[in-house]
């Protein structure tokens, strides 16, 4: 099973750029288990279906207009994956807004694999003082 | 196996919260596996047990005095866990200086369970800008 893990993260990554880039916040969340957190920065855990529509909606109210990423990792352990790659949150006209790195815990729920804890940080320079 | 892995990534975490109380980078890092990676905010990828001591030196330097670290959540997979968890950074009297939340990668390594990716942000709200 392992070895065509790849392609659906990679499909599921997809997925959610594609809801991202349509402004979707709906999409975005049904792609992460029920029982998802997000570990953003300047919050605290960011826990479910509802919630984390409500965050992704926030950030498309940002004026953020959608993302790419880059798996660089990928390890499987039976219905679990854990992948490790980079982002790149895009603004109006394709703008890089900010890049970073993140970490994923997939699960495979429901013959589907959907983001279950995800926790991203920027590579960019603090804003200065 | 995996009941008693609990207690032995909370020695490791033990172990680590110690070394950075006594300021010594260098048994932090090596409390990492030799592939290790961290994913902190504002920096690419830190790779590799040199560039972890240098990293945790550089946090020393700002004058942090310790951590304390709480395990939330702990999922084994045979040589692997992915561990979610709190943590608090000290400054000087224990005062807090930062505190969140973070994803740690474990790695079983010759018998011992080590740090392998390891990934936090802060809940605490931005600086005024």
């Amino acid at each position: 099973m392992s070895s065509d893990i790849r392609p659906q993260i990679e499909s599921a990554n997809a997925q959610f750029v594609s809801a991202f880039k349509r402004g979707d916040a709906t999409a975005m969340a049904n792609i992460y288990t029920a029982g998802a957190q997000l570990l953003p920065a300047n919050s605290d855990f960011v826990r479910g279906t509802a919630a984390i529509r409500t965050f992704w909606q926030s950030v498309i109210d940002r004026g953020l207009k959608g993302a790419s990423v880059e798996t660089v990792e990928l390890e499987v352990h039976g219905e679990t994956a854990i992948e490790v790659g980079r982002y790149r949150l895009l603004a109006a006209g394709d703008a890089v807004a900010d890049q970073g790195k993140y970490i994923v815990v997939w699960k495979h729920d429901n013959g589907k694999w959907k983001l279950h804890r995800d926790i991203w940080t920027t590579s960019q320079s603090p804003p200065a003082a």
